[in-house]
Formats: C-alpha cells, structure tokens, sequence
C-alpha cells in the first residue's frame, strides 16, 4: 500500500527543488537499493513489488502492487522496489590525494557515469560546481549503481575553491601537453567541463596544466569524447603511473 | 510536409525488422544529420523546421512543422530535423591493425560511445555479434555523434569469426593480467563483454589473453566499470605505448 500522501511526497522528489526541501531522494531497483542499504544511507520508506528485504526494520518496508509502483517511479519501465533515503550531509574532505573537479556536467548518466569511475579508481573527494547536474536526481541515482554511497561529493562554487587551493589544476583542452607523456602527481584537482562548451573561461584561467588525450584517428573529424570517457581515461593515466 | 506514408514509414524503422527490411535508418538533430550528410550515406529525406541545407538537393528537404516533427521523431524532445539515410553496404576490410569485438553490448547508449571510442583511437573495424543491440537504433545513431560513418562496423558470429582469426584475442576478466603492466601488440582482437554477463564461457574459450583493469578504490565494494568507460580505458591502454 502506497498512501495519497506518500505518492505526492515521492513524485515531488523527481525536482530537485523538493528534494532539497526534504532533503530526501528516491532509489530505484534491487541493485541500487541494496547498495545504499548496506551503506550508511538512512533508509524512510522501501516500497516492493517483489522482493524480501530481511535485514530492513518491518514498519519501513511496504508491499505494492505494479501498478502502484508505476504511480510512484520516475523509469519508463518500472523495476520491483523503490526506496527513499534521507540525504546525508556531505564527510568532512581533507585536500589530498586526487580530486575530480566537474564545470557543469550536466547529464545525469555522465555524472552517473563519473561516480562509478571516482569510487573505481579511490578518487575519494568529487567537487561540483553548483550548476552541475544534482547527484540527487534520480537518473545520476540509477548510474551509479550504488557508488554514490562510496564517493563524497560537494557542491560549491568551483572558481573560489580552484583559487583558494594550493593543489595544481589540471584540465584538457585541445592544445594541453599529450597526458601519455607528463608526469602525472599524487596529488592535483582536474577539472573536467561541460558537455557542450568545455570548461569555462573563467575556470581555464585557474587551470596551472593543460593536458590532451591524443586522437588516433586517421581523419581528423572526430570532434571530441564524451565527458564520461575522457575521464576514465584521465583518470587511469593518473592512477597507472 | 510529411505525408502518411512517410510518416509510417519514418515510424516503421524505429524497429529494427523494417530497419532491415527497408535497408534505411533515421537520424535526428543537427549536429548528426549535418556529419552523415558530410558522410557517403545516401540521404533519402531531409525533414527540418528550421535550417537551411544548402548542399542539399531540394527535392529531398521538407520542411515541416513541430507538430509534424513530434509525429515522426523517435526522441522524447525532438530536435529541429530527422533524416531517413539507406543503409551503406559494410565495406571490405582487412584483417590488420586493433580490431574490437563485442560479445552482445545490448545499451543503445554504450554501443553508441564505443563507435565513438572507436572514432576517436583509429580502430577501423567493430565486429559485433548478432544479439549485440543494431547499430542502426535511433539511439545509437544519436549517441555516435556522426562517428557511425567513420567505423566500419561488421554483424556476425563472434564464435566464428575468432576461431577463424590468427589473432591474439585480449578479453577483460576480474583475473586478468594487469593492463598497465602488459606489453600490448599492435595487432590483436579485443572482446568487450555484455553489461550484465561479461563474455559469455564459449567466447571465453576463445580469450588467448586475459588482461584486468586494476581497481583502486580503498573498499572492495565496487562491482564492475560501465563497458563502454572500460572500453575507453583499454582502448587508450593499447594505443599509447
């Protein structure tokens, strides 16, 4: 059973607007919820079609039906459980090791995406600047696959904290040093940019190390890799060495 | 104007058995439809509310309303144009250079990013196995950026086609040998897996070198990397030394 208020309180959190309010979000599918579960997520509600949950307290978990289920998800297509989780206040950050810096990634499976490569490669601290897409939505929820448990990500204004650290500022522009060829620190913030325009002017101006990914194709007409792959392959070019 | 028939068409090849049976495709949005234009694809129809094409003969550009867009496009927000293109015939290749193959990649998304990789790395050929998701999807054409003009990608029996092959063929397992740390040839074949399954056993069978992509997040929690960022990953690996 799934209550008239629980529904308006659910579909409110697609828009971040109501999830800051609340400071609640919604997880979708067995793998995910199990995920945040095992984590130190405070669980509200679990709502399921299908499964037993042993381990969760009796009064949180609500059995439905599908079509109770579809009155409440954000997928097109449904899975079995949904759950909503209490947002929890962002770890204490020290500035060492690598950061991930993001100038306003604004796809949900990009930054989805990036969790999974930041809780992959021990990238503990992943810096958004507050134009960002939210890590709450329910899209970043469901690309993580349970990683957004593992990563501490901050939003903040990514100017004043590029200036106010003394870490180097790596980011990729066409004409940076080859990244095959530097190298690379133990320690550094790298900034990767905006889907469509890169990263700004006013953060390139912080940047201390331009890098590049060479292109290897014959033709010169590939215009660029996804934000999600040139950081994968950022990030284990820093990481391998 | 768009007439009926083009519209049942147009709406037919969202399915990949008219796909097949019409031997035509479609494209959406500027940014593609501009690269397959600049491409040796035929192009059928050019449907557009707003652009001009001015190295388009003008029999094959209609010029339609939003409305009319909406009826015809396969996007939850239609773009500004859609394109129907035939089918080009896979072209000859040859057995040389870093060949990729996928072993049933069933995401849209993913298999788009891969050709894109693909692109961006100079690998030529793509051999996909017959349940790997059709290159031809609304999605996967979307998601390659144009690059789908650029990569000769090849349908047929995986199984087949690596026993055939006096290849190395590289696959990624858990128990692989650590990427970083291989020499790596500058011919071979790579196996990338399905999302779910990895490389099913009787691909597996055919795997002459087991590599890894080693993990370095402190928690031994997470599960596995996207295949299209461990594409990227493994792709770089091979071109850089």
């Amino acid at each position: 059973m799934v209550s008239k208020n629980q529904i308006k309180l659910i579909t409110s959190l697609q828009q971040k607007k109501y999830r800051k309010q609340e400071q609640l979000f919604i997880a979708e599918g067995i793998k995910v919820v199990q995920e945040l579960l095992f984590s130190n997520f405070e669980l509200l509600y679990l709502f399921t079609t299908k499964q037993d949950f042993l381990d969760v307290s009796k009064d949180k978990v609500h059995a439905i039906t599908d079509s109770e289920l579809k009155k409440i998800s954000a997928l097109a297509n449904p899975n079995t459980c949904l759950a909503v989780f209490k947002m929890p206040n962002p770890k204490e950050w020290n500035e060492n090791g690598l950061i991930l810096a993001l100038d306003d990634v604004r796809d949900p499976g990009n930054l989805g995406t990036i969790i999974r490569l930041c809780d992959w490669f021990g990238i503990e601290t992943l810096f958004c600047s507050e134009e960002s897409v939210d890590i709450y939505n329910p899209k970043v929820v469901q690309a993580t696959m349970g990683s957004i448990s593992r990563v501490n990500i901050v939003y903040g204004d990514l100017e004043l904290f590029l200036k106010e650290s003394s870490l180097p500022v790596f980011g990729t522009f066409m004409d940076g040093n080859n990244i095959y060829q530097e190298k690379l620190p133990k320690e550094g913030i790298i900034v990767m940019g905006n889907e469509a325009n890169g990263i700004s002017p006013s953060v390139e101006k912080l940047v201390s190390q331009r890098i590049a990914i060479p292109r290897f194709g014959n033709l010169q007409l590939t215009e660029s890799l996804n934000v999600a792959t040139a950081t994968a392959i950022i990030l284990s070019e820093f990481k391998r060495s």
